[in-house]
């Protein structure tokens, strides 16, 4: 299903007594997800996927897919790129979902706003907001911006059945909302951050109404759960680079629908190693575009970066290129080797990821996977992977700000 | 129209004598653009804009408008990057153009191919195919697949009126076809490189199809020509913060519709500069949405970067916001100008670009104040901006690697 060519790549780089030194530290690995560790929720998959839950979510899927034309996710961060990452990697390009998915609370872009509303008035509407503080400013923007507008369509009872509410059980304004108005709600349990949260209902609910298969998601990410070799290989190979001042890492894809899944893999690197001053600083690459335009720079220029590469194997479709007699896909997976090789022979290690196909299992497979190793490399790296005060000195600043001009 | 709000916030980074000293290197910084050097073609708008080209680029343009419902881009790197960041930052979101416009030639990838042939099968097309040196191989890719397409829907005389080749003047394959089939051509001028091609007809066909106004954006480029004040200020802040180990310079923005003039600037700055193991790395940031992912690292993390800001000052909407009385997009100047303030405090340094209102003239002129600056930083670096020797080298393993197949 999916095979982690690291062996063949990182012989160049990897001193192998460096390798094994930390591999012994790392014999107790499994201790890292007890559930009696703080935050570890999101490695629980039984619970998360338990039968209630996902009927209540199918159940609530199939309600909205009936009952609007378009269908809202407000959120920002981990409330929304795994979702977003998972339906842009499976749905056709080009494929307006029916009901049509629009994402908000991500900016505060006026032309953004003024753009949606204008497309969206005259539709039905179902909006889920998503917050587990339910204090997030971007998010609780866009929720009243858009609650104007709902409270101009529908009625206060309409409304129960058109606002659906993702957040913490009990805290927080939007479950005062909640309580008040009597929205139908979910909980995102309060031992799961937000950039782990993607199999919680904050990204299950619109999985569900994009049709993403949430049974094939779940068998995928319990394969990751059960053999923790290449999460720990991918963790040591990042320490090591990191040792040798490899400070940026590439996350490559030759296929442009994963643009989200690089994004979503940014915010979980990012934040969850991204302090005390330590960390890989994560960016990504969609190619073959950005050889255009970065592809000077990782060959020939400052050595400061490695690739981590996603190479899909098959395709959905074979297009027949006459004047090379192969096929399109077999033309990416050239380009896709071509250019780790040379990246390679030019001193950047690239680790190569090779995907079946691009689907359910696989991407539920790569999402648990990274999460797992992404702990693994914070024990490393000695620094907490569930915590983001950057974060929150940014949004106390905001909203020190902003009591200033309400006040 | 624009302030470059350098000298609030870098006093702490620039230590004067070392700004005083690169500045004394730089009197003769007009020589850089002389006509007599190779490649600086880009630097004469007059030429660029010269009225019978622009004459010819926009009755070419309405021709196109009044027969086709789907325009095809056929390019990458420099050949669609420049059009499309204008044409992104300049339309309303949602907006369909008419004719639609569809970006092939940009990846490999067979989904994208297949749905979107699948898409546009039925719509009456036009295809503009733009590659310097005819030898792209992802240009030549789409273009053959989308041939094969135009030959099942017109007539060899009718594809006369519905290919439009932009490319060099004599040399390629391309070149060849116009010669051998009577298609519609522009010429890319041999003096100009693919990253500094904006304001050539890779750019300018593009554009006037998007009813961008061609006349503004020259008005806007003429005015950087005109003082290179702050291009110099600001090559020489990009030199000390890479003197003092800032190896990676984040583009910011808080409107997402500047996302393509971020990859523009990417690709002008990797390619030109990152090479002989030296340049700073270039990424992009596009807020709010990225402070929930990198904001952490940036706050706390790994401290190797700094950031140019894009601060659009007036929106096109007033959208009020009755919780905090302001407007969205006073909301979203505060967020800019308060996470600059924190990152700054944070140890990053921030460069403000204060843009009064997003249009023709605005973006018309940060893209040439970006070329010549980065002209100037290249001769800080004594480098050669206008090669990618890299570039090659990732065109020259495929296109061996195809040669083996094919033989």
């Amino acid at each position: 299903m999916i095979e982690f060519d690291f062996a063949t790549y990182t012989n160049q780089f990897i001193n192998p007594d460096e390798f094994n030194r930390y591999n012994s530290q790392l014999i107790d690995v499994k201790q890292l997800f007890d559930p009696s560790r703080d935050m570890t929720g999101w490695y629980d998959l039984a619970t998360l996927f338990a039968k209630d839950l996902i009927t209540d979510i199918i159940n609530t899927a199939n309600y909205i897919k009936n009952n609007c034309d378009v269908f809202l996710i407000i959120g920002i961060g981990g409330s929304y790129l795994g979702s977003r990452a998972i339906i842009e990697a499976l749905k056709p390009y080009f494929s307006d979902n029916q009901p049509n998915i629009y994402y908000l609370g991500t900016s505060l872009s006026s032309d953004y706003y003024h753009d949606l509303i204008n497309r969206i008035k005259d539709k039905q509407i179902i909006v889920n907001v998503i917050s587990k503080s339910g204090s997030t400013l971007e998010t609780n923007i866009a929720y009243s911006l858009i609650m104007d507008l709902m409270h101009q369509k529908y009625s206060n009872e309409e409304l129960k059945n058109r606002i659906i509410i993702t957040t913490d059980k009990e805290k927080g304004k939007l479950r005062q909302d909640v309580n008040q108005y009597s929205y139908k709600s979910f909980i995102i349990p309060n031992n799961i951050g937000g950039r782990y949260s993607v199999f919680t209902p904050a990204g299950l609910l619109p999985l569900a109404v994009a049709n993403i298969d949430l049974n094939k998601l779940y068998l995928g990410a319990q394969k990751a759960n059960a053999d923790l070799t290449n999460q720990i290989r991918y963790a040591i190979i990042r320490k090591i680079m990191f040792n040798n001042g490899k400070i940026v890492e590439a996350y490559v894809t030759y296929e442009p629908k994963l643009a989200f899944f690089l994004e979503w893999l940014k915010q979980l690197y990012g934040e969850s190693l991204g302090k005390e001053n330590k960390g890989i600083l994560p960016i990504s690459f969609i190619n073959t575009t950005d050889l255009h335009s970065l592809g000077q720079f990782i060959q020939e220029g400052n050595k400061i970066l490695f690739e981590t590469v996603f190479n899909i194997k098959n395709s959905h479709y074979n297009i027949h290129i006459d004047q090379y007699n192969k096929t399109l896909n077999e033309l990416n997976n050239i380009a896709t080797t071509a250019v780790s090789k040379a990246h390679q022979h030019g001193g950047v290690l690239n680790n190569v990821i090779n995907i079946e196909s691009l689907n359910e299992e696989t991407i539920g497979y790569l999402m648990q996977f990274f999460m797992i190793s992404c702990v693994i490399s914070a024990h490393l790296d000695n620094v907490n992977p569930f915590d983001q005060n950057g974060v929150e000195e940014y949004k106390k600043i905001i909203n020190s700000l902003l009591q200033g001009i309400n006040s």
